[in-house]
């Protein structure tokens, strides 16, 4: 061999060798580092959207919706155990699924002794009662699971007076009632749902010497006016004549007698006499079809315009029914109310997808499974899509295809009707592990309250990821339009930053989200499908809380073809797998920067003038703003540079840990220690009308008529310099993490 | 060629090619990859242990003490300067520095009329009067810098009256006054140091009606006896008898007009005539040699024995001065105090080591800066170490031979004689961010009380990594014992799980570290070499707080060498780089079992029966606790597994965030509201002697003598839930991430 050959084949062997170590080090992943950068994977994203079956939904709503499953009640432990049935499925289930329970303190009607609203003569004879159940017009109102309508958590008793017309039963409405000089003590107020809380309006009355409280659903306010058997359901979505909400008036959420604490059986727990928060007086709920007899035979003044409504005669504000009508003009009206408070077992499930890459990041998703009545809107049309939502991802994930970056925590919560009871004692019991680790809360309660448009409300962080879900799905029955084409068309704003925009609803306290994101600080969401305004003024969906809404009412008039439903579950799909799956975390942490700035606008025109005058500068707030804006900003542009380059897994997770706890930067446990859980400085309750920084508005307003110098005043700059405190931490956690 | 040859050759390349896609893919480590896994390089640690040098610390404090540096004065801020200096030097400086600012509440005597304390006759003349400053022994305590002794935040004011003596001035002692038939109303109490905080004496005395408060410190209580000129300093390290302690009396700590909030100079500030927390009446420090002629010409029946000190006379309780001694028996003393509130700027100085692999992860290590006069010892000992240890670590980084995997934050705090102020208040801005991303606190404030022995206090997680440091590094002058093993000898006690160990100390509020314990759950340390106690039974180390506290006096008395100061660094360092730099964090979290056990069955045998009496089980406590200690062994057993198999970096990074947070799982801001910044619920202030759960055990002493049902039992079992719940929540978060 020649020596030519020799060194040839030498050099060869070395390329070769060489070339195989470059491909081995450069050309294949580390088994550890392409795992790391595991991203959202949009085939499989696409995938999933098409195996959500509209059909499927409507047979799970059928089977959650065919009993009454009041929380707590055998039927309540059936799902339960169809839940962790289906949860465990070893074709599509998830990892692990568990239920755990809580014993709480409910309120139900005495069996015994049904509640009652009577009219009784001057000598005690009943001349005409309320009926104490809804008319069985398909069959399904009255089985015995059917609970009566009642005022949960209302006092017994059976106080009797003469009765006045107070509208809404608002703190004004009752002070009108007295400036027109009507004597409300001792009285029974006959009050409309809206304009304030249920149990607000017990309160407000009892402020006045109200013996007991009435409450009705006036047809102009669910039913567009409408109010005959033939325009009702069945014959119609809306409201039948006997239907009646029923519903929680107790005034805070979670389990009444262990606030702050998960409701073990060992918990700590008041002494259910010394519990604030119930109605102080006896309250009952009535349809309209009774509350007209009692309405239309007042006597008295004409109520004003605003307190009339649409039960086809003039509203008068009483005391007591006129002459000429269907009662002896001093008869009285005697409610008789025997609520119980009962101790029960009521749980929550959870069920669980482990994570591939990070299982110690939490994306939960979640819904109420209680029900007062069959529930099949509210909220079982939730249920369905949560469901069939985990069934499509159980089944990928048992069959290999797909496991998440991040864990998924699916939950059916127990008792929300009564107050959010099963969501907020399990944040209560994992409150550091859900405050160290949870990505995001997805709510999902009634997903289709109508099939008009899509509406979501969330902090600012998860528009972004809501819209990017939105876009990529079409809108039921448009032509392909997209679900956020559809939405914008119905809810939008002017957006200084992206021009039209759908518009995001804030969060308040309507579902389970609310301990979730007013007492951890996580970002959290509601997503629904619901109405065209311009077809409907209803406060809500006119069946709400009555025993007519059922699976038929859902199937017929709500969403037929369940497609809104699909939409939902789409909709919300998308959003959970980009926020478990997505390499980055779709929190759009500089969308905070709008609202403060639009918050602080606010504040300037409404406030500005009034704290001036105080010698209170918003200037510290003014350049608070600014800080967040300006590292937020630069967050984006740190972002997008590591997505241009290679992402090292760890840069990416320190940069998540930012995205994640943002929104924990802004609790303050002590910002509002006398409003119950609310921890959160930008999303506390707000007593004004204006959107603006919650602490700040109320404290003014609460100063506005005192001298500078008094408690008072010294409260709004204390609250001024929380909200400080607060925006400057939330900068700070946003800025580079190696600066400090 | 032969076709076997062409086929050897191919094969043969293959081969070459395979084995080098081989060899590039497992024989070279990724770049990020092997970055991620960087670890404690033991010999970069040996070669600090090394470099941290004696003389230079000597050096450091030399000029550190060179004049009083009160805090807020001109020296205190040009010591801020001198740090931003030596951070910023080009061949030793971190990676950043910079001074933050607050503006706080101090008090200071008043320059034009000096704090007064004389005997006065029944006419009105001044038969005697204490010194106003101590005498000028070295030349160091007569400058105008020197401020005199006084009590901060005692209240200005003249009063006078029969001067009665009341031990330690507890509420005990003014009881045992009182029994003893003596009138309270109106006199001046003489108490001396020690028994309870300096604020509580005034606080009990004003209770019985007492006028005015003078506090001494007895030759007995911290000079083993010894009072006369030459047992004293200048020629021993005794308290000379004109040394007076000065000190904050100030009930709480951080600013006292923004608590909650960080005193920026917009903050909302409390009116300070409402501040709560101040002593109540005016308080002034004397030093024992005034004390004497107050206390040995006191009439009345003689003082209990354990009331008796060392001034060499029999000590009476009074009212009043004995009919035959310096003074006519209706002499009363009169005590002039003009303290005033000021307003001052006092500044934190913060220095950045930006972690190499995890910036997001902070270790910090801190010491106060201000002293009351040149503060040798207390804080500048601390400080001498701490430039020590910053100035090797500088040098190193900026050669480039070493960047920590975490970063490092060293801090020099402001004003924390006035009540841990600076750290205080960094704390409250930089709460959330804290929270996320600290891993644990280091404090080295007083770094050599005596030149005995190591003493460390912290949260059980941190004992192991002391006790590691220590067993690395040699003793001073003990021919190669250990820091550890000498430690052992002064300190130890039996552990079930170890055996005979080194006993580490639990924290309370004596320096900056409260508020990152105990307001933000943040693992925390106090680190210093102490006495040898068969030596001494002094109360700290003599001239604390007096203008005896000088350089000479460290360097004649307490740590001539500096040995003790270099063990200090070395220790001090060693924990600082192994938890800056380890990559599994060496926090361990299964010590805290060992704690939470014996906290068990100190309640158990303390509080058991009582418990029973009043229907209140432990055994959800015993469950809680069974249920830490389970997922803690777990949890090791988990970091074992990996340490031996090649880490995966975010599994590693996922375990070490369980470690980290574990503490902030222990803290509830609503367990103890009335106590400000406490949340922790194991570290906070008890109220009785036995080491154990101080929520349970304080609201079992608040309500023996109440009976069953009353407010006081519920808060019993309140207290007990908050913890049960705390527990499970601490077992929650150290369980495997997956398993949600």
């Amino acid at each position: 061999m020649k020596w030519v050959n020799v060194l040839g084949g030498i050099v060869g062997a070395a390329a070769l060798l060489g070339l195989g170590i470059i491909l081995g080090h450069f050309a294949i992943p580390k088994g550890t580092n392409s795992q790391h950068l595991q991203d959202l994977d949009l085939e499989i994203l696409e995938s999933i959207m098409q195996q959500l079956d509209a059909s499927r939904i409507r047979e799970n709503l059928r089977e959650l919706s065919r009993e009454p499953h009041l929380a707590s009640s055998p039927q309540d432990e059936a799902l339960v155990q169809l839940l962790l049935q289906r949860w465990r499925d070893p074709e599509s289930g998830l990892d692990s699924a568990e239920a755990s329970t809580y014993e709480v303190l409910l309120s139900f009607p005495s069996r015994e002794q049904p509640n009652r609203v009577a009219v009784v003569s001057p000598t005690g004879n009943v001349l005409f009662s309320c009926r104490q159940s809804e008319q069985n017009l398909t069959g399904e109102q009255g089985g015995p699971d059917v609970v009566p309508p009642y005022a949960a958590y209302a006092p017994p008793g059976t106080p009797q007076g003469l009765l006045v017309y107070a509208n809404q039963g608002t703190e004004e409405d009752f002070m009108k009632l007295q400036a027109q000089g009507i004597k409300l003590e001792g009285t029974i107020a006959l009050t409309r749902y809206g304009g304030t809380g249920r149990g607000a309006k017990a309160v407000n009355a009892a402020k006045h010497g109200v013996a007991g409280v009435l409450v009705y659903t006036d047809p102009a306010d669910i039913n567009d006016g409408q109010s005959s058997t033939n325009e009702t359901f069945p014959n119609s979505w809306r409201l039948p004549p006997s239907g009646v909400e029923r519903g929680s008036y107790y005034e805070y959420f979670g389990d009444p007698l262990t606030p702050y604490l998960p409701a073990n059986p060992s918990s700590f727990r008041l002494d259910p006499d010394t519990v604030s928060g119930f109605p102080p007086i006896p309250t009952q709920p009535i349809g309209f079809e009774d509350a007209k007899i009692l309405l239309c035979n007042l006597q008295g003044a004409s109520a004003p315009a605003a307190w009339q409504g649409a039960l086809g005669c003039d509203y008068k504000l009483g005391p007591g029914f006129q002459p000429n009508g269907d009662f002896p003009a001093d008869s009285q009206v005697n409610v008789s109310v025997y609520n119980r408070l009962e101790l029960r077992n009521s749980s929550n499930v959870l069920g669980i997808i482990r994570g591939a890459v990070e299982p110690d990041r939490y994306v939960l998703y979640g819904n109420h499974r209680d029900s007062w009545v069959h529930g099949a809107v509210d909220p079982s049309s939730g249920t369905a899509v949560l469901l069939e939502l985990s069934r499509v991802l159980g089944t990928l994930l048992k069959k290999g295809t797909w496991r998440p970056r991040r864990s998924i925590v699916f939950a059916s919560w127990g008792a929300e009707e009564f107050g959010l009871i099963g969501s907020t004692e399990f944040t209560e019991e994992f409150f550091s592990k859900l405050q160290e680790r949870a990505v995001a809360y997805i709510n999902v309660d009634i997903s289709v309250f109508a099939n008009a448009t899509l509406r979501a409300q969330g902090t600012p962080p998860v528009q972004s990821v809501i819209f990017a879900a939105s876009k990529q799905i079409p809108a039921p029955s448009l032509g392909g339009l997209s679900i956020y084409d559809n939405w914008i068309r119905y809810f939008n704003r002017s957006s200084p930053v992206y021009g039209l925009v759908p518009s995001l609803g804030s969060l308040g306290a309507g579902s389970d989200y609310a301990p979730f994101i007013h007492f951890l600080g996580i970002s959290s969401m509601d997503i629904a499908y619901t109405y065209d305004r311009s077809k409907t003024s209803a406060r809500i969906y006119p069946t709400y809380h009555t025993a007519f809404d059922t699976f038929g009412y859902v199937d017929k008039f709500v969403d037929p073809g369940f497609s809104s439903h699909q939409a939902v579950a789409r909709t919300a799909g998308s959003v959970l797998l980009r926020l478990s799956d997505s390499l980055f975390l779709p929190l759009n942490v500089s969308d905070y920067g709008e609202t403060l700035r639009s918050f602080l606008q606010a504040a300037q025109q409404n406030l500005g003038v009034l704290l001036e005058q105080h010698s209170i500068s918003l200037v510290p707030l003014v350049t608070a703003v600014e800080k967040f804006e300006g590292a937020a900003g630069a967050l984006d542009q740190r972002i997008s540079a590591l997505q241009k380059a290679t992402p090292d897994p760890l840069q990416v997770r320190m940069l998540n840990d930012q995205l994640m706890l943002l929104e924990r930067t802004f609790l303050n446990p002590r910002a509002f220690p006398e409003e119950r859980y609310y921890s959160h400085v930008l999303w506390a309750p707000r007593t004004g009308s204006v959107a603006t920084f919650p602490g700040l508005a109320n404290a003014c307003s609460r100063a506005m008529n005192t001298s500078l110098g008094s408690p008072a005043w010294a409260e709004v700059q204390r609250q001024l310099s929380i909200l400080v405190v607060a925006l400057e931490g939330a900068a700070a956690t946003l800025r580079p993490v190696a600066d400090f």
